[in-house]
């Protein structure tokens, strides 16, 4: 159940393959779902696998979309994902990002009718790449109640940033504007594990520690009405100012096979160069960091992190070992593949040679 | 002690025209400060006056500042304030940034060498009247530890953005990236008030509910580590991009009376007709602020919010029946305006005439 990172991005891609998707296609999204278990974002890795095809093979996400622009002033695109892979409908918004930035400047990128976009940090980290400090955030099905409310409105509308650095690792945010991800408490109703008191509330309105009933629940946002706030502001650039669906009017990836999601996404990019040569820019992030780093600590901390630390640390940690899945996240995409006839185990073999089980 | 808005706004009109800003810039000033009292936000209403006062008798800011674009392309504004009143600097921002937005789709407006800058929810006004989607945001003096440390670093980062809405309110949002905005524990410290464990923590890191020793120590991130990153982003774009300071670099509005703030701000603007019709954008909005006023409510809820709406309820009822001072501000910012010839009776007598004491 071990991998190397190339191992298991090679298996997700001919899994992607196999469903009709371009050659190019299958390789950002398998890109995308393995960045996500090297960062240790388990929740929002190979796990998603068994769903994603189940939604390809009824038809409500699209293996050959047609990704068009628009809308384009000199500053904004308004991007058409025609109910395609969110990783592969995101991944060409940034791309054409990347480029409009660096023509105008800067650019907001508004994009609709597409799917789960996986990971915020695998958009982040192809602006930052470029100098280009990249926003990516997006709405998604709803299970976060209004603050005051019980019932599910907003979606965990994740937040992402990636700023660059100089000396040091980039600047890498990637949160769900829920206290945690809800991908986490999916993977905790899987183990059968509890879940910490604060995560979320059941279908009444009451705290729970029990994953399956905050699934059924509400999840609560992160900081109370302040993050609620953000979770909204997130919904309209992603859904209502796109021609999105937003609110409960985005299709539930579990539930609804019958109709696309059309999810929305915002990215916002700006070219670093337009403010300050980007040396003298990652300088003063290096500078920043540097003095976080050293700042006196509180009683029982050992380091201060900076956000995308722990990311990379894992990151660092499981390229040079491999990445372990768990036994159910391994039987679960292991029988996608049979049905698929692809045998995991001839990708996992060279692996085990290479880094022992 | 109860003003009109109009008398309150006149009054400290004439205290900046007696400390030679120009007719347009006093009355900018004016209007932020009494916009912030309307809206309930009277930490960052008039109590600042004997602070700003200081500092432009001091020579820190500059009462007729040069304030001038020092980088443009298609999509970003790199702007020098020269020192001057944060709201003159960011107002002149923002009005430049409604036409950019208005001719390329959008801007990213970066500021340095400016000073406090008062409510963020000002120029998200600003632009939310001209269908312009805008965020506002600052870097500000250290007061906030990074998360798992206990010296301050960064400032408590205000974050507002304005969004227009049809027939509802627009949804403003205006909040320091700390649980509390800094300015309210300083009005608890000048009535002797407690504040709620969770703030602030003492210069030891210890959690404390004395609002002295808060001020003294370190104010906490709303949202823990999640709130830290929103803090170290705005300070990233705020002061890093801009050249301004940043973390521990800027200077103390209470403590550094021989130097320039050099405070940076950030500007986000987005021109909503370059994506939909602003008609059609605003009955979306509108739908989604009436499908989350009627979601179910949690127990003991009365009414569930959007952000702003609590700010513009308290705006309409002063509005109505006058603003009213608390004694402590009331004396304090007479007391300024004796010190250059102004009666601040001559302003609240007509008031009292008009809505009774």
């Amino acid at each position: 159940m071990k991998f190397t990172a190339e191992q298991l991005t090679a298996y997700v891609k001919e899994i992607m393959l196999k469903m009709n998707l371009p050659q190019e296609d299958s390789q950002i999204v398998a890109e995308s779902l393995v960045s996500a278990n090297l960062r240790g974002v388990d929740s929002h890795g190979v796990t998603r696998i068994p769903i994603y095809v189940k939604r390809l093979k009824a038809g409500v996400v699209n293996p050959n979309p047609d990704i068009k622009v628009i809308e384009e002033s000199g500053g904004t695109l308004l991007i058409d994902g025609d109910a395609g892979m969110g990783q592969v409908v995101g991944a060409r918004a940034v791309e054409r990002g990347i480029n409009k930035a660096k023509e105008n400047g800067s650019v907001y990128i508004g994009v609709k009718n597409s799917t789960h976009f996986g990971t915020g940090s695998y958009f982040a980290n192809k602006g930052v790449k470029q100098d280009v400090i990249t926003y990516a955030m997006s709405n998604a099905p709803s299970t976060m109640a209004p603050w005051g409310g019980k019932e599910p409105y907003f979606g965990t509308n994740p937040y992402a940033f990636g700023i660059p650095a100089g000396k040091n690792k980039p600047i890498i945010l990637d949160m769900a504007t829920s206290v945690v991800a809800r991908g986490k408490i999916i993977l905790s109703a899987q183990k059968g594990e509890e879940i910490p008191e604060g995560w979320a509330i059941d279908k009444e309105g009451r705290s729970t520690t029990n994953a399956q009933e905050a699934l059924d629940g509400s999840v609560l946002p992160f900081g109370g009405p302040k993050g609620y706030a953000i979770s909204m502001m997130i919904d309209v650039m992603s859904g209502v100012l796109t021609g999105a669906g937003f609110g409960p009017h985005i299709n539930n990836i579990y539930g609804d096979f019958d109709k696309s999601q059309n999810v929305g996404h915002f990215f916002q990019m700006i070219d670093v160069s337009r403010f300050m040569p980007p040396e003298v820019f990652k300088e003063r992030v290096d500078q920043m960091i540097e003095e976080i780093k050293e700042s006196p600590k509180a009683e029982g901390v050992e380091e201060i992190l900076v956000p995308g630390e722990i990311e990379a640390n894992i990151e660092k940690e499981r390229r040079a070992n491999g990445i372990t899945l768990s036994k159910e996240v391994y039987e679960d995409i292991k029988e996608v593949g049979e049905s698929l006839g692809i045998n995991i185990t001839s990708y996992e073999e060279e692996t085990n040679n290479k880094v022992g089980r």
